[in-house]
């Protein structure tokens, strides 16, 4: 099962790499990153999904929070969530496919963002599922590149996470 | 000034700690990494965002290479690039407050994704100057909750970075 932490963290150097050194140390998997700071610029917010069952959960929860940079470790899984993806596409599009290709990116409340003569490139948002959709689509006409920022998430409601160690 | 690298790496279980740890040992600074897969599922994007003259840049793209997952390593900021971060921005919203959040979530091109009682949460991509914009916009409300993605970016046009190391 895939596990979505959202990780509070002081925006300091060497956070990150102390981050993914944790993971990777003791083997567990992290399917995706993304870091940015906060409304509070000392603070930067981590989201990770993990896969794994609750204990190995409970056990990647321990060890962040032993790190001194780590102010809170929460597992939105546990909750009613947000969860978001951004997705650059850039493919190719020549003739007659530019048209099709233009009808998808409407019926995706996709975006074009780069128009050249053989290609464009289409940015698009949304959980997973609705990205491998977009992406298995756009296949047959020939998929150049991808840039993916894996997971982001916030808890639903007018919770707040707070920025304090428990 | 802030160089844009696209780095395709191996997808394979601790790169992201070597890449991180490489900046944070040499004391680069990272601005944001964003990680995801490709359209070749054995390989993942990193966009990285550091802070440097010409000289550290040509630093860290050598030690960069020196990575044995490491397949290339491209400075977007030389040529032309689209570049995107994702934000979801939880802010407080009552009364009469609600409508006019509702009208700057349309000016911004943004979306609610979420409506509580007592808070909504947006979603926005944009560059860095729209989402500064946004946000300081949106800081009168009261900004609960923010979790960006960090740049996400792809060279401009057909070119394609190719997956051999030169």
């Amino acid at each position: 099962m895939k596990h979505t932490l959202s990780v509070l963290v002081q925006n300091k150097p060497g956070v990150l790499a102390r981050t993914a050194g944790l993971f990777s140390r003791r083997g567990y998997n992290i399917e995706s990153l993304t870091v940015g700071v906060t409304e509070n610029e000392e603070v930067s917010r981590m989201t990770i999904v993990v896969s794994g069952d609750d204990t190995v959960v409970e056990q990647v929860t321990k060890q962040l929070n032993k790190l001194i940079e780590v102010i809170k470790v929460t597992d939105l899984t546990k909750e009613s969530y947000v969860r978001r993806e951004l997705v650059l596409i850039k493919v190719t599009a020549e003739g007659i496919n530019r048209a099709e290709i233009m009808q998808l990116v409407d019926v995706f409340r996709a975006r074009i963002v780069d128009v050249a003569p053989k290609s464009l490139i289409i940015e698009v948002t949304g959980d997973q599922g609705k990205i491998d959709a977009l992406n298995s689509t756009l296949k047959q006409f020939g998929i150049k590149e991808i840039a993916r920022t894996g997971t982001l998430a916030l808890g639903r409601g007018a919770k707040v996470i707070q920025s304090s160690k428990e």
